[in-house]
């Protein structure tokens, strides 16, 4: 099944306790092309980069069937550029500073080959540019999954509640889901929130996991591998999301069954992800350690 | 199996959100014993009151079946009090008013008929109190299983560690468990507490579920049912331990198999606890009610 990807490819400067890095590559579409991509043989990126971008790093999604066709590189711009520093507890971070740069007037052009895709993953990105992306496809997927965050529930919520109309998944933290809701409770925040129109709704608790939402009071608990270490958690919700959907395209199914396995799938994902500083871990991943993994939260599950 | 429970019975007056309580039933073994007698009749208390105490709740656990021989009560004496006020998001809260009354003295007198129980739960009380009901038991028993809180970690550390070398399992939640470890992580926290003494430790994260180590990297994890509403946290720990350990005895086994249904069991007891104030909800439940609520905690586990 065609899987579209939109959303960020850039450079993220990281600070945590453990350290620090330089410009490394970072942005919410480089985490998901990564995740998805060891799931899935047919992913489809579209996104903008400026003539700095490190092009290695689009050759490292090309060795793995990304097609990055709709890949925009602006000559004479710069990437987008976030640069955060995390709290001791690693639950909470600081920007330090964010260049939109290209960005700031991103016109997601769909390249005709993936005008059709049957999943689609609106990752973290202007709600605006979420819509239009949805506009320009020909045919309705078969299923659309969205992305976001506080900071666009701040500045854009008009248009975010329009995207939200039209998915149906979405990903965001508990926090989030008790912004856009007004619910502290998580059970009515998903009752809001799935009323604003999509069936499903993942709320992602970081290190307490995530929970699953569907139709006729459904609910499913994923919980996070307890981790001896936490070193970054960039990227994180990001991996979920790609080895969530990753994991729904290579079987062809959106039922709920499915997107059970397929929140254990993105949680033991991103479980790596955290591991290491940026998409280094993410990249390194094998299908044989996805596996390991995938066992041990099985048996943290099981009864 | 019988099951010697040992804990304050006491009078609470709890202030939360959705309004106010005068004085009511309280304290660790009221909630304990109200959890195990649902699930277990051979339960035998040791505990003290005042002769101001409600002995219609002494009736009310007879009733059910608990021995209450070990129950002191003190002549010209008042019961423990604790008035508490809940936070807004009901995750937190301060002590108002404690009073010691007769807990402050408390000599825990063993029945004849309970020195030689197979389970022990030693509910939430002075490490001095729990250590000096170790020692009053003629045989070791077959499963102790011990809560705790923070409190006895910032007054009485040396006491309580001496307690932990000698129990089985110790329940706390997530901060007692780093407060105890001076460990951030949960997984090298769990390591650190697991070398003090218990060979298993049951992590209570509230809202978050709970999370079971056994020997040899075992982890088992239990969500919490997602509510509605939290009407009043107080007890939901004591009855989470209760429902462990109840289970456990009725079972009569201890592996770890065992436990993790008995974690379901507790968190599933624990989930009605907080519907109503105080102990109103754990007294009123019953097994069809109970069964009902392990049905939702398998359906959102299972994948």
């Amino acid at each position: 099944m065609s899987l579209l990807v939109i959303g960020s490819v850039a450079f993220d400067a990281i600070e945590t306790p453990f350290g620090s890095t330089g410009k490394i590559i970072g942005g919410a579409a480089s985490y998901i092309s990564l995740a998805t991509s060891l799931l899935h043989n047919r992913v489809g990126l579209v996104a903008v980069v400026g003539e700095d971008f490190d092009f290695d790093f689009i050759q490292t999604l090309n060795n793995r069937h990304v097609d990055t066709q709709g890949l925009q590189v602006k000559e004479g711009q710069k990437s987008f550029f976030w640069h955060g520093k995390y709290h001791m507890d690693m639950n909470s971070r600081d920007t330090i500073t964010t260049e939109l740069n290209v960005l700031g007037d991103f016109d997601p052009i769909i390249p005709q080959d993936w005008k059709n895709p049957e999943y689609v993953l609106l990752g973290n990105l202007s709600p605006q540019v979420q819509l239009t992306t949805l506009e320009r496809l020909e045919t309705r997927p078969k299923l659309v999954v969205m992305d976001t965050m506080n900071f666009w529930m701040d500045i854009a919520l008009d248009d975010l509640k329009k995207v939200i109309a039209k998915v149906d998944v979405l990903t965001i933290n508990d926090e989030e889901a008790r912004q856009l809701s007004g619910e502290y409770s998580l059970v009515k925040a998903a009752r809001v929130i799935r009323e604003m129109g999509p069936k499903y709704l993942i709320i992602k608790k970081g290190e307490h996991g995530a929970l699953l939402f569907g139709e006729e009071n459904q609910i499913f608990f994923c919980p996070a591998l307890p981790l001896e270490e936490v070193f970054d958690p960039t990227g994180a919700g990001d991996t979920f999301a790609g080895g969530f959907v990753g994991y729904l395209a290579s079987l062809g199914r959106t039922d709920f069954d499915a997107m059970k396995s397929a929140v254990v799938y993105g949680s033991a994902m991103a479980s790596f992800c955290v591991e290491k500083f940026g998409t280094e871990r993410v990249a390194s991943l094998t299908m044989d350690e996805l596996k390991e993994r995938l066992a041990l939260f099985e048996g943290m599950m099981k009864l």
